[in-house]
């Protein structure tokens, strides 16, 4: 299997970036993992915004115990269950979907490249790198119109979490990515599927010369 | 025929990088063309440096006209024929050296994402991002021990011309780059070269089945 590491901010188009990487791919062969659903199921008070809430942006909100131990399932051949995070009560659902391991696997999220043992399971890792104002008003768009939020509350959230966490903790992860992709991702969609279709071709071929060997 | 641009300052490793993509394609497919070679014979005195020489890292001091018909003509399945400058007396020599068209062309120098006519006939764009220190000490290692420069001379070149060009003319092509590569390129070369083999495929079964149509 070979484990693809997708990460940059909220807004950034980490997975409409996996999606057009997907659909160049046979679906068969290829599974979506978001870290959005390994956040805590209580997350660290210590970090909670000055307004009570939790804070999304910090590393510490994720389950990475869970996390490391998925990924290396996967990557062993075994089956996981991928828990559900419910963001309108911020808690996790009892209810998991079972994931089963196939070629590829993207892994998209804010801090996928953050830890170093998950770093060092993934073959390829890459960063979007997108203008912190494009970034803000893709989340503002998202968040007052799909989410019926309103423009203060995401102004404050910004500048409380959203902005501070990016400069700390997410934008040095650019240092390990193998390339970063700005605003206009089809080109590096297109070469990064092209290495994986690669990939998937090796790997039949590899099961074929292994089944006719068995039959021989 | 696709076009690859690399891009990056003095020091960023865009020959290493180019090299390391080759390696992975067949030699008879692919041409390395570099834009150091397309130096104005007179460059324009008003950038010339304090100290009276060539300021080798400005736009203007590059021969755009002749680049761009070249890389039109090999796009177009013509011959080209190279200029050779000669930097110990900062001047184009008579000689040249004839460049026949392969299926790709890798086009690396300080400013290959520069100009717009260039970049639309570019069909992947890539920027070497190294931080500036790293480029610095590589380019004081070069100059000092290979081409015997004092220190002090590659210091004050430094501060003179490469780092304010750097900044006003290199670092903005970023903003054009399908993808940005560090220093570590392993990777990126490794899928690069996927899709460019990928390219090599196509074109020649397309070719397989052109010389099929002739027979029959």
């Amino acid at each position: 299997m070979k484990l693809i590491g997708i990460a940059g901010g909220s807004g950034s188009g980490k997975t409409t970036f996996a999606m057009k990487v997907m659909s160049k791919l046979p679906a068969n062969k290829v599974n979506l993992l978001h870290m959005d659903s390994y956040y805590l199921h209580d997350q660290p008070k210590e970090f909670f915004t000055k307004s009570g809430k939790p804070n999304f942006d910090h590393p510490s909100s994720f389950d990475w115990d869970l996390l490391r131990t998925h990924i290396r399932t996967l990557k062993e051949g075994g089956k996981i269950e991928v828990p559900l995070y419910d963001f309108t009560t911020s808690a996790r659902l009892q209810d998991t979907e079972v994931m089963s391991p196939k070629s590829i696997l993207l892994f998209e999220g804010i801090f996928t490249l953050f830890d170093q043992e998950i770093r060092d399971m993934l073959d390829i890792k890459t960063f979007l790198h997108v203008d912190a104002d494009i970034r803000f008003t893709r989340r503002l768009n998202r968040d007052v119109q799909e989410r019926g939020r309103s423009l203060e509350s995401v102004t404050s959230q910004y500048y409380e979490t959203v902005r501070p966490m990016y400069q700390k903790f997410l934008a040095p992860q650019q240092q390990y990515a193998d390339f970063i992709v700005g605003e206009e991702t089809d080109v590096a969609a297109d070469i990064l599927a092209s290495k994986l279709n690669d990939f998937i071709r090796d790997e039949e071929s590899m099961q074929k010369l292994i089944d006719r060997n068995n039959f021989s």
